[in-house]
């Protein structure tokens, strides 16, 4: 395959009518296509429907030092609920509090209580005339929506395969006291599907802020997503709680983790892993706010999988479906924009996401340009603070939630859409 | 009975000394009795055990829109939670905003987004020199905590049988732009079990706040919570959204609600009621919090009540189980106090508490001396901003937990360590 860039004015314009002959008779089909969240399809959410039989009437209700989960009382998780939710997420049970039905939501009560109260006693966020935040881009738009949402200002750190630039984090975090976050998907990362390497772990857990408060938002939201069943296969990251312990600097992180995409995304239970210390404060603070989470859904989820191997056999089969997903999609653009040097795209081995980059200055005309024929992808720019993507190259593609057939038009779509607008460019260039 | 303030020493010291012989009899049994919180008991809770059958693994997950409640969507409730809260609530589904487990976690959030980001628009608490809550007492202590936490003044308003003191509301919240809230608990009011009458709502609804942010913090927590299924004997109270839109000021007010004394107080469904303009703002932001709450549990609740007409008839059950409590503690209390003016109390027709009015200055002793046999009452003071009861004479009285028999002992613990400590003032005055 000719790359486009060494097509001459000639080629370009007939390679330009040939693919928009195709374009045309696809909008005629009128598409409705969604690959713009990471949403759990259909036959994923199948999986779990038997975790409703668990709980019936006839059940017993109490969790295992007899307290009746039916009614008030204990603040932060059961104790079943804390040991399983800590083997998923390699930590012990009294290293974790346990939440409602959202990781999101624990995020961003986190930052809200930061700015109202301060974290650990230091000064309220409020108070302060700049509060920083590190971006690793690109990244997860609800993560950025919520620093935005509080004022906070956001720096960009570039990403690679290893994970962000660990000198300028290092940089920014010791120089800074103003900086007192950094956003992180450790494994396979929303949305490039990296995941982050031992010495980039190390590296985090050794950081000696500038800032009491400073803190790593640790989003573990993939920590059990594989997509392959094979070890071989699969990335393992070190635990950043570990880690940060043996550094000697025990308090810095918050590490976050959910069953959104284990059983149901809008009925799952989330939770949060930190420092005695950190657990301390949040739970002294959280008293205020509630009397307690829903200890129903805590037991059913223990009581469906019993322990982490039966959660990691349920994985398996989400990955059974999804695994053909991220492949078609990966083969349809190998096949089609292999060779044609238009785009870049991640073949992560679990999570959510695929992250492609086009030229520059081609990701909202793409994205425009599917959306004309019925595919709706994550706006361009999502995947940056402020929703500006400085080179406007990156699109976040999820593959998860279509059927088979619907993905494979819809990659089908994209890659048209991805030719065209890059001989727009080209041929922009030229004249 | 002759009252104790008419007895000599010598008949008190008479008194004493008998009773001291009873109360030493019942510390040696060691009882361990909790009236301290509006907790239903273990029978209750089997009321609902059902709801735990509506949704199994074969259950149509969809709900009436078609939207797949397993999945993420949907902010702010299915549509037909919305149509069941707003019946409870006596406002339209399109009023409503459903949420997690927990209204006192709206209450806490709505506080917390007002002080982070202001409320529709005007500047955020968090900017402002001073913010004022008015909080009608006795009141309820997490409420009173909630602001307290945020730092908020509060100033306390006497309740009457028929509410607040409206003349004094008025005139704070008209004149005061540091004024921005009232806690009301407006049914079956906590601790007294009051219910504001038709003038008092009214008064409410009429109220032209100084503060253009200024909102009545409605907790209509025992909406359909009576003791009585005769509705003569069931108190009505205007709806506070339709008398404030009557009254053309259709935004003064956010109006809270849960099944937490429904179904199960840890796993129930809350919600908020407001204006629409409330309902966007409060949306707007809700959305960088969540993706949105549990459907399922929004789902089970629907499918297990269907309409509010099988809610109350449930509420009846519960009825049958509380009422006898009320009526055992009110029987105890005409019995052993009657006549003796050393205590008020009231005898409600719904909610969760009877609120005791000791002698002036008794209210921690007699608290303290329920402790010594065992009896855990709520902290004297807790039904005060900041804990602090101006004239240490309120208890409140929480009958729902214990089961009937352990209730008497309560009960009978309780006038005599009130007679105890009154018959201690009044001789600690004589000498």
């Amino acid at each position: 395959m000719k790359a486009y860039h060494e097509m001459s004015r000639q080629e370009l314009l007939e390679e330009q009518a040939a693919l928009e002959l195709q374009f045309n008779e696809i909008k005629k089909k009128k598409l409705k296509l969604d690959m713009s969240r990471g949403k759990p399809s259909y036959s994923q959410l199948e999986l779990s429907n038997e975790m409703m039989d668990v709980l019936d009437s006839h059940s017993y209700f109490n969790d295992e030092t007899g307290t009746d989960c039916r009614n008030y009382g204990i603040l932060a998780g059961i104790p079943e609920a804390k040991r399983l939710m800590g083997e998923m997420s390699e930590v012990g049970p009294d290293d974790m509090i346990i939440f409602g039905n959202s990781s999101l939501n624990i995020m961003f009560d986190t930052v809200s209580r930061s700015f109202t109260h301060g974290v650990c006693g230091a000064t309220p966020w409020h108070k302060l005339d700049r509060v920083k935040f590190l971006c690793p881009v690109p990244g997860y738009d609800r993560h950025f929506r919520i620093t935005e949402y509080f004022g906070i200002e956001m720096i960009n750190i570039p990403m690679s395969e290893t994970g962000p630039d660990m000198d300028l984090v290092e940089q920014y975090v010791q120089s800074d006291p103003a900086v007192k976050g950094i956003w992180c998907t450790p494994k396979y990362s929303n949305p490039q599907g990296y995941s982050y390497s031992d010495e980039t772990v190390r590296h985090f857990a050794a950081l000696t802020p500038a800032a009491e408060d400073f803190r790593i938002y640790w989003d573990n939201a993939y920590s059990i997503h594989h997509l392959y069943e094979d070890p071989e296969e699969q990335d393992v990251i070190l635990e950043i709680l570990e880690e940060c312990r043996k550094a000697g600097h025990p308090d810095i992180v918050f590490k976050f983790i959910s069953t959104s995409k284990v059983t149901f995304p809008g009925s799952g239970i989330a939770a949060l892993a930190a420092s005695k210390r950190n657990l301390e404060d949040i739970r002294k603070h959280m008293a205020v706010q509630t009397i307690g989470h829903d200890k129903m859904n805590q037991l059913r989820h223990v009581r469906f999988f019993g322990n982490l191997a039966n959660m990691q056999q349920h994985m398996h089969r989400h990955a059974e479906i999804l695994r053909p997903k991220f492949e078609a999609v990966e083969e349809t653009f190998e096949r089609e924009l292999g060779g044609l040097e238009i785009g870049e795209w991640t073949k992560p081995k679990g999570g959510y996401f695929i992250s492609f980059d086009s030229l520059d200055g081609c990701a909202k005309a793409i994205v425009a340009k599917c959306a004309e024929a019925g595919v709706k992808l994550t706006e361009a720019g999502a995947t940056y603070p402020y929703g500006k993507d400085p080179r406007d190259r990156n699109i976040r593609i999820a593959p998860s939630f279509p059927e088979p057939q619907e993905l494979q038009r819809a990659a089908a779509i994209f890659v048209l859409s991805t030719k065209l607008v890059s001989i727009q460019k080209y041929l922009g260039e030229m004249a």
